[in-house]
């Protein structure tokens, strides 16, 4: 069995998603993983990670769109209000989708359907510099 | 340590939440698992993966109809809309719930609570084949 | 390859977020588990499993306040209602948060962001006695 850890960091600019599909692929190829699982945490609690279509970008427009609605940036509707207007919905919304998520790895090859792509959600309007954890663990 | 692959296919008919748990403890047995981690993932973006109560009918009924209120079928509020109008509603609710769901294996048992059972949930109006990957890692 | 389970129990007292990521660090402390994978899963439907920041107290108050308003305690909107109007609005935040969290071990350390801690959401009104399971798999 064996174990590799690898520290990636996303620069963000403003609610949007941001695939990382390849940056996985690439790491998993490079160190010729067979079969195994592969961990990856998002070490925020105002971004989070979404598995979703990376055909139609509208997809992800109307994902976001959908969050936006679904948990509105109104100072009135909480008290963590100190970060900005978009800190506490960004927390809720880290809540309502994935701090981590684990993927399985067979024969070199990330098991995803097709038209399946990893991102990074980030869910804060200045720019940020994410860290994102993937650990590697078979053979 | 030792690795199992297994594509399980359901073939669904409408949304619904369809039970998969005694395919999951029956490749267990089969396989005679004694203690590792159970990775399953469904390889698609329009139906996703829950862990719900599986005592009272009425649970699943109202599930669905709760996510059906939280995310109408009204193509006014979309772009992404050549699919149909469950289309973009579908990615919404599996963004809401899970892609993938790691659970843990003990003495050639799963570690399930007694009312937990565990289902795909179909957010698609036709009838579809869906895959799911169940990986074994442990001994 | 060494496994290891411990069964936690959490004794809760009505709609709240109660941490464990203490409990989580002496255990992974106290068995000198170096690098591997914990599963953390919840073997009930009407509480779940959340990382959310630990720093201010408010985050907390505030995404209970948004999930109460978010899923209503209202038996007008449910049929299953025999077991109380928190039961069905438990069962659903449930399924919109984690029954099951994956989190990596590094170093005898757990690769958790500076502000995240491990919370168990307890959705019912009357106190419980919850069991979460432990699972370590690595070395």
């Amino acid at each position: 069995m064996i174990q590799e850890f690898f520290n990636l960091e996303i620069k963000t600019n403003g609610i949007h998603l941001y695939e990382f599909t390849n940056e996985i692929l690439n790491w998993i190829k490079l160190n010729k993983f067979k079969n195994g699982i592969l961990n990856i945490s998002i070490q925020h609690t105002s971004a989070s990670l979404i598995i979703q279509e990376n055909a139609d970008p509208d997809v992800q427009a109307d994902l976001i769109n959908y969050f936006d609605k679904l948990v509105p940036m109104n100072n009135d509707l909480y008290t963590h209000t100190a970060e900005g207007n978009d800190d506490m919905p960004a927390h809720i919304k880290s809540a309502l989708t994935n701090n981590q998520i684990s993927l399985s790895v067979k024969e070199n090859n990330l098991l995803l359907g097709a038209w399946q792509g990893i991102y990074l959600f980030e869910h804060r309007i200045q720019g940020q510099n994410r860290q994102i954890v993937l650990h590697y663990l078979g053979n």
